[in-house]
């Protein structure tokens, strides 16, 4: 029996020996290699915590001490330790264990949500409850270094240092990525700090890290590896965070369990804010992990186990890719074209257009806000910048979007990656609410192309715009073949039917799910509807060409991928109410819930985005209770008595 | 003639001796003292940087090198500066002079929307497009020590301080404004160093600040006045500061126009990115706001310029008012109420709460995003957080209201100040986007109370809701006297009219607008037309009940003073659509653009939300071309050819 079997809660793991400990985390090591290998997941962050969620385990006592995980894709030796050991073949299934903290699974979840930097905000609020109960508990946040880029982060810090008697302890778990290339100076003076024994250990980590520097420039990262100069002076306050007022200790070898639960330990019994600086190695114990520059193995889809190969097969270019390429092509036609990412260089596919262009590439760290006014100054300095950034997390930059772009009429290019339902990444990393966002925004362009060649027709014209905000959106999946159009009018693209002469039913798809709005025709086709299927193309502002174009029929279906809450269907159905047509619209689009986990084909058939439901749901209206007014109606209306 | 009288622009100021300068800044603060006397205005700020901006635009050269003001209120002594004296007496009047910047008065003004801790990013992006161009440039920006506790300027700082080469030169305006109680160490600190003769005078500024400390309590106040402590290396990197790499020159008398220019001139030199430091005081040279404890004329309305006595008539009560009220008297009955402000203590009425239970009261600091999580925190540990927040600000806060809040099932009640057109603060203080983005945040409640009776029923409803966010909006007018209902069917309240008899036109009215929509209820009556008026008392979610009172009527009309683009009333007609009903919706709300500033009623009456213009439209769509469907239009709809 392994030393994990015995393991179903985390008071288990308080009897272990040292060695035992040890064995332990190879064991969880071997644990985790197996399993992801068989279901994909974010494999080299957890690697990289084995022992520090270990440490955390024995010296705080979940989850009575609340357990906050920053960007939640390093809780999987958590869930290891909670008991949910035997649920990991089906990780990220549906209905199977959510790669992410779940309140459902376990009261040791906190906190569920994948948005980066807000782990110290919670522990705050939830610190300063435990002090107006007067009870004794600690809270516990673990934030990556990467993540104390975002401002929400400094927001906090700003106010958890403040308040001394708060009762917080903050582990920042360093795993030595996103360095600057201006850590060099870093890595210079570290030289003259190597002749005591006691730290040698931890400078061969960061020895090593400081060797595997990625792009992303930041001061943050100085700063807080500039704590590394003063490793004579371990276990006392630290530059930065001394003049903050916030006690600290570090840095510590996060793979020496027993270094990190004294440390801890420590910070437990001082009863305030204290800040446990925890050095780590993501994909540390894999070498297929360890040796993979670009990212360790941060998130990998199933892989053979011993030589690490991806074992995923090619679905054909994605949407990034195309992105990519044409972005480079227009670049160089356009010096004025910069590219701007917040720390998301490779999967926004903008690392294409910084190697073709490094000068006029900008990694702002995890910092939505600033990339988006940052934008602003760069378009009023005549440049025309292009973000690149997953739909979810515009949710972060919508003031900066609407106020410091839109207001100033600045030609900034959003590109949203990651846009509609993006399934097993959970709830929070579904791109479903920015086309909802974006309609509120005076002035703003919207395209939702459908193929490879609308998207780079759209990109084009995009970079063009230089006096209001322009967006494009695609989804996680591979492209589609192209899909031609019959006609356009105006600008809407027609895709299916005819507009010559009339049909019942007009049928509006955008983006990616063009394909369904397309075979939701072919069934009502099939059962005697005359069925004309559009392509707006440019969502945003309401092409007037479109709503002359469905007041000829005798309704209108919308498709978004996008909640179907104040989305472009909505938008669409307002133009009519402003224009007093009586035509009726019905949007088809996410519901308005938080979606559980699950692949997006699942995830669109169970909330009724299957070309199936749409044509069942779009007959009952034309035939049932609920179809169309037609002329006995009115009369019968105008009878009728009030409800 | 007064020297005034000679600066046109600018380069006016090049020539005048240091006298000549004094006598200026005299006759600066006369100017600003007479004029925002007359018009109400934002005088304390200006006030205090009388000699500041002199001495920016004798170092830099603008419009060419770009100066950027955080939070424009502090633009005056700029405007009067660059060629706007003459326009003074028409501040902040509908076609007058704005308050803040404004790019279509003036090149000098760049940017101009009035959100805090955005002026850094701008800079990091005009200084990058600056660098690409191989321009000679240097961006200013001008942020004041409160607006440093924002994220974005932190984002911005981690930026621009990696960056060597960025051409930036960030001032920090610290006027000493939002000390937190532990600043009290730092003056003890100071007192060792009183006796270098150099620093006298800035000691003495320090000295008066610190005796006026207010009630924020934050880390980032301490932090930078902790550079005070370092005195005695002025001149020399300090701090946080020099851990970011970040070159500092301070702390500078802002009242010594000699020192301020010395400093600025250095800055501008070196070339790469330089914070200067600057002390100065609010209200200065008018001691009617040296005197005024509160908030030391930051913005007033008029007032009589010999006393500094205010002359605004009272209105009555306003919305803040009774919201203050009525939580301090929940607070008393239930000790999990928590109150949350991000430095905003007294403009959200939330003082009297603070009075009555300190302890249970938390100002943030200007840090909307980490409000919103830290009440999430408060809320998991027990509490229910009450946020007061400006309408216009949750824009900032949005993703995590959605996932931070809503999406973790948890009780925070938002309450919205300023909500709907505010007028003469300019476009991006309207609050008129929360009712549009707040549909999109599945299981939020949303009441927009009528009245004073309306307001304290929601409270009390919204701090017993202890899974869902919900949210009360109001506006800044004065409160109406109660309108009552004449009956409650399930929720919704009938206000005129019947809903015994079918009528003609069903008109919701939402909030502020209920009055609006009683008296747009007259003029249809009075052209024969039959209406029935209702306020749906909760917004979100939509009551079934109203969609039912709906069904009865030939047209449905809403009246909202929220962006008409996907409000309250878009999300209404959706649901019509959403259920095949028939009956037209029309909505009526703030058309999508930015508003100039005037007063509410002027812009009210120009975007078309009078109940003149309302009955107008109405009438139009019932009689004229916009008619609802007739059993003629049907016949006639589906024989008309396509477009």
């Amino acid at each position: 029996m392994s030393l994990l079997e015995t393991i179903d809660q985390p008071r288990d793991l308080r009897g272990l020996s040292a060695a035992q400990l040890e064995r332990l985390s190879e064991e969880i090591r071997a644990f985790l290699i197996h399993h992801v290998s068989r279901t994909g997941g974010h494999l080299g962050p957890n690697l990289g915590v084995v022992e520090l969620t270990i440490a955390l385990h024995r010296v705080f006592d979940s989850p009575q001490d609340p357990m906050v995980f920053d960007t939640g894709h390093q809780s999987y030796v958590h869930k290891i330790l909670t008991g949910r050991r035997d649920r990991f073949p089906t990780l990220k299934q549906r209905h199977g264990l959510s790669g992410y903290p779940s309140r459902t699974e376990s009261e040791h979840d906190w906190v569920e949500n994948q948005h980066a930097s807000a782990s110290l905000s919670y522990a705050d609020g939830l610190a300063k409850a435990i002090r107006l109960r007067d009870d004794d508990q600690t809270v516990v946040a673990v934030i990556g270094d990467g993540a104390l880029t975002g401002g929400m982060a400094w927001e906090a810090l700003n106010n958890i240092a403040a308040a001394k008697d708060l009762p917080v302890v903050i582990v920042v778990n360093d795993n030595g990525r996103s360095y600057t290339p201006t850590v060099g100076a870093i890595a210079n003076h570290l030289t003259t700090l190597r002749t005591d024994p006691r730290y040698e250990q931890v400078l061969d980590l960061v020895r090593r890290s400081v060797t595997r520097a990625p792009l992303v420039g930041s001061a943050a990262y100085e700063l807080l590896h500039g704590v590394k100069t003063g490793l004579k002076d371990v276990l006392a306050p630290q530059g930065m965070f001394a003049d903050l007022g916030m006690k600290y200790v570090g840095p510590i070898d996060g793979h020496d369990i027993g270094a990190v639960e004294r440390a801890l330990q420590q910070a437990k019994n001082f009863g305030g804010p204290v800040l446990v600086h925890v050095i780590t190695q993501k994909g540390k114990g894999y070498p297929a992990a360890e040796n993979n520059v670009e990212d360790q193995f941060h998130t990998v889809g199933k892989f053979d186990e011993i030589t690490g190969e991806l074992l995923a097969g090619s679905k054909g270019p994605s949407w990034t890719d195309v992105f990519g390429e044409e972005l480079v092509r227009l670049g160089r036609r356009d010096d004025r074209l910069v590219a701007i990412t917040a720390a998301m260089l490779y999967p926004t596919g903008l690392h294409r257009f910084a190697e073709a262009f490094p000068e006029r590439t900008f990694d702002v760290g995890i910092a939505e806000q600033h990339a988006v006014t940052s934008a602003a100054g760069l378009a009023m300095g005549g440049m025309h910048p292009v973000f690149g950034v997953y739909a979810t997390f515009l949710n972060r930059a919508f003031d900066q979007l609407l106020l410091d772009v839109a207001m100033h009429r600045l030609g900034v290019t959003f590109v949203l990656d990651r846009a509609g339902v993006t399934g097993n990444d959970g709830a929070s990393h579904n791109g479903v609410w920015d086309m909802s966002l974006l309609p509120i925004v005076p002035g703003l362009h919207l395209a939702a192309p459908r193929d490879a060649t609308r998207l780079r027709e759209a990109l084009g014209r995009a970079v063009s715009v230089d006096d209001a905000p322009t967006v494009l959106r695609y989804s996680k999946d591979a492209v589609p073949a192209d899909i031609g159009a019959i006609e356009s009018v105006n600008g809407v693209d027609v895709l299916a039917g005819s507009v010559a002469e009339p049909s019942d039913v007009l049928i509006v798809g955008y983006g990616a799910m063009v394909p369904t709005a397309l075979a939701v025709g072919r069934r009502l086709t099939d059962q005697g509807v005359a069925a004309t299927v559009v392509d707006p193309v440019w969502a945003l502002p309401v092409n007037p060409a479109l709503i002359d174009l469905a007041a000829s029929h005798q309704l209108v279906i919308t498709v978004e991928d996008n909640g179907v809450v104040g989305g472009c269907g909505a938008r669409l159905a307002q133009e009519f109410g402003t224009r007093g047509l009586p035509t009726p619209v019905r949007n088809f689009g996410v519901p308005p819930a938080f979606l559980e986990h699950g692949s997006r084909a699942e995830i669109l058939d169970e909330i009724g985005l299957s070309a199936q439901d749409i044509a069942r749901a779009t007959l009952e209206q034309l035939l049932g209770h609920a179809r169309p007014m037609t002329a006995e109606d009115v009369l019968q209306d105008q009878q009728r008595p009030s409800a």
